[in-house]
């Protein structure tokens, strides 16, 4: 590191970066309006008792780390094998006393770091998949030039605030040298802030080496510029993989978002108050076992849950069940007093059809009323995450964009409530060209670029396309007027110095 | 009508009917969730304060019925020419004295019949559209047969609770005297409740009348069996149609939706508190109107809230100005203490794609948070309304489903909660078999019958359909399926020799 330090471009080249003006856009939204409260304090303080009473009695187990265990068996948890049982309160107790209630994390344009909590809402693009599908080539394995078209869209969106984490699995590329190409191209073609890799601690250690590189070393230490999701293995399991992640970044005071991944009937109960009150326990054990790796390290209270078919046992999405789930864990966050991840354009369809408009519109207007401050899958999500969607992720954009004018709320001003405007136009008149509508009109409404609002007869004579078709003509114009944002070359070198070294120090893999 | 109280099948017919059991679902939504409450009292407060000034400064105009003018100065509203002027606090008043919070609206089949109000929620199909649109057949003018197809549908629907109105227009049939077919039609083949007709006072007492046959005069006098659409002509004009069939039905004690039609920047100005305050104003003057006519007949405060395109003037829906609107106006009609009508399955779309499912679901959703009791439009509309979608239909009904699911609320019982299945699971196993999900699984999750949830290998296998084709084989075997509601035939001969006989009564018109 110290070598680093020293060179030529480094920290004034990062200094330069970090100054560079210009965002287009607000960086992240800040809400408005209120939370919907589905359930009122004393049933959420009824889950919450229930939770403490599955982490006392059932507890939770954290598998193949010794050092986890001693930590938490030094913290005074009750450790059985790899059976971890926690005292009443005892999680809420050592998240209380040092996770933040708010973070910061820095973007390489300062202009794009996002705060992550309390009132905030940071969108993210979708997350995971192997497949990508468009219109045009149908359904196929990703590539790396997939995933960098997707951080270039992202990246182009006034309605994505973060560039997200594996966009999509580039597998042309080995499975232990892909994140290097992934971190790379957040750092390189987006400004955006990003996720970091969490498939094996040495990546994540990869990628905060990279940061340090992109930031530098005080600055990373100091702050957070990385957020990486760390799933649990519901029901009730930490795994080794996800722990070891866990350790490097929140060492590294990078943020995690511990998220049980639960379909409720198979990693859960059916029944939503149960997956509910699952869900917290596991999050809870997670976020209080990253407090003792590095108090105050910032962690988010993740949540995915789906409800399954009882014909095919697959998950489905938009559906009742999880969209009350969403609302109990948000509160439940908000009483406990952390960041809360969950939502997004999540569906099952296959195709970017009115299947997947439908249950990706039921989770994103819910997520945005359940106050979640980190939306991961907001835009691509289709068959349940297995395919990222061109169109859909554009169709998706457009949906994070009517969050962003309702959420900020009405505007109760004497102009917001146009009295005069009505005065001066009467009864049976039109407001169209009234001073108060000229005055307004350009911020009134959200205006969509993606549907159709014209007569019948225009849309025919336009070739009478569907919202997709719509979609697809979109995305490759963003691409045709990408331009990457500029980074000082020194930078840029050190950066794939890094990358190069470290792919050189061990062969490749086959997958 | 003495005639009609002696004929053979009669009063006994009659009583026969409304004694016939069996209904395979509920009759309405009894919602066990609160609504989500954008602003607070105070603001909604001032909205109700500024909607005081433009009722008593502005004025409301009541065009061509000096009958209702002669009321209202009886009444204390200062009248110059049509305009009428009501001092502060007079219509809030006048409803308040006397309009019911709810009121129960019957259905031939009395286990069909409804409550308007409070927190129970009717969803009701769409309304208006001259045109149908079906994958099959493209785009083209409703027809009677059409008019019956979507009465059929909403029938065997365990998701609408209502028949509708003007489901499309049969504009196959002589403008004069279409509506006695449609409403044979809903009586016929339906025995869910239903809209009358409100194109000109006449046929108004046409389907009172009708009513009158169906359920008997005197149950018609003291019970409502009718809701009608009474719609503003914004802003601030009650037209002398509408008011002549508002009072047709107020008279007789039947219910009418006050509902001020409003595109925020034609008919009102382009700001939400301003669009809410003109709404709110044209639905007091015209509730108030409607408690001067008689007393205690029943009111739903209704709103149709679009914003506009700024490019082409066109309406847009699911985007978020009108979703505050809908949420403003709901908290005004709590606060009045009478019904509340909006909401949807609204979308500019032309087709059942994406963008008709996105814009659906932005609607459907919010209204549902915001505590809807007459949501008409719940499903078909498409294109603006211009269109009645048969695969919208469908796809939309799946959506009402999913409403029926949330609004039951969060089981927080021992099985709720389900801690003894979590015992014993423990980590790390799957909760398929056990006890828990076996006792709930039938009942724990709603099932869509539209949505593809399985395996993308086999959605292809089965022919890779996108949701409208889906929809297009649902509807096709439902009206193959279709069986009318029993009815005795002497009732049935009652309501069409009536028919005959006035529709003998005049010549047919062109149209």
């Amino acid at each position: 590191m110290a070598d680093r330090k020293k060179r030529a471009g480094g920290r004034s080249a990062r200094q330069a970066e970090r100054q560079r003006p210009k965002a287009l856009s607000a960086a992240y939204i800040k809400r408005k309006i209120p939370v919907y409260n589905l359930l009122d304090e004393e049933s959420l303080s009824l889950i919450e008792n229930n939770a403490d009473t599955i982490l006392q009695e059932i507890g939770i187990e954290f598998r193949g780390d010794t050092e986890a265990l001693d930590l938490l068996k030094e913290a005074g948890a009750d450790i059985k094998g790899e059976r971890v049982r926690f005292p009443k309160g005892m999680c809420r107790t050592l998240i209380q006393a040092s996770a933040p209630k708010e973070f910061i994390q820095h973007a390489r344009n300062p202009e794009r770091s996002v705060v992550i909590g309390n009132d905030n809402m940071v969108l993210v693009p979708a997350y995971g998949s192997p497949f990508i599908r468009n219109v045009e080539e149908g359904r196929r394995y990703a590539t790396i030039e997939d995933f960098r078209n997707f951080v270039k869209l992202a990246y182009q969106s006034p309605y994505l605030h973060h560039s997200g984490g594996t966009i999509c699995e580039p597998v042309d590329l080995p499975v232990n040298k892909r994140h290097f190409d992934m971190v790379y191209t957040h750092m390189r073609y987006s400004d955006k802030p990003f996720m970091g890799s969490v498939t094996a601690p040495e990546r994540a250690e990869d990628t905060v080496e990279m940061a340090k590189i992109l930031f530098g070393v005080d600055f990373v230490e100091n702050n957070t510029v990385i957020t990486s999701l760390i799933n649990a293995n519901s029901p009730m399991v930490w795994d080794s993989t996800m722990l070891g992640a866990l350790k490097v970044y929140s060492r590294n005071n990078q943020a995690v978002v511990l998220s049980p991944f639960c379909i409720s009937g198979a990693m859960s109960p059916v029944t939503v108050a149960a997956t509910s009150t699952q869900l917290y326990a596991e999050a809870l054990s997670g976020m209080a076992f990253s407090q003792l790796v590095r108090p105050g390290a910032p962690v988010i209270f993740g949540t995915f849950s789906s409800s399954m078919s009882m014909q095919s046992g697959a998950p489905t999405f938009g559906t009742p069940e999880p969209q009350q789930v969403l609302y109990i864990v948000g509160a439940l966050a908000r009483r406990l007093g952390v960041p809360f991840r969950s939502g997004g354009g999540l569906c099952a369809s296959k195709i970017p059809d009115a299947q997947a408009a439908y249950e990706a519109a039921n989770t994103l207007q819910h997520a945005m009323l359940a106050g979640v401050n980190f939306m991961l899958h907001t835009a691509g999500w289709l068959e349940g995450g297995l395919a990222m969607g061109y169109e859909k992720f554009i169709m998706d954009l457009d949906q994070a964009g009517l969050i962003h004018s309702f959420t900020k709320g009405v505007d109760l001003s004497e102009n917001g409530f146009g009295l005069d405007a009505i005065r001066e136009i009467g009864p049976g008149n039109h407001f169209l060209g009234s001073s108060h509508t000229q005055a307004n009109f350009e911020t009134a409404f959200y205006r969509s670029e993606l549907s159709d609002n014209n007569s019948f007869e225009q849309w025919e004579a336009e070739g009478g396309l569907d919202m997709a078709q719509r979609a697809q003509v979109k995305w490759k114009t963003m691409l045709e007027s990408y331009e990457k944002p500029s980074m000082d070359p020194a930078l840029d070198e050190e950066l794939q110095a890094y990358i190069n070294r470290r792919k050189n120090s061990f062969p490749d893999q086959n997958y």
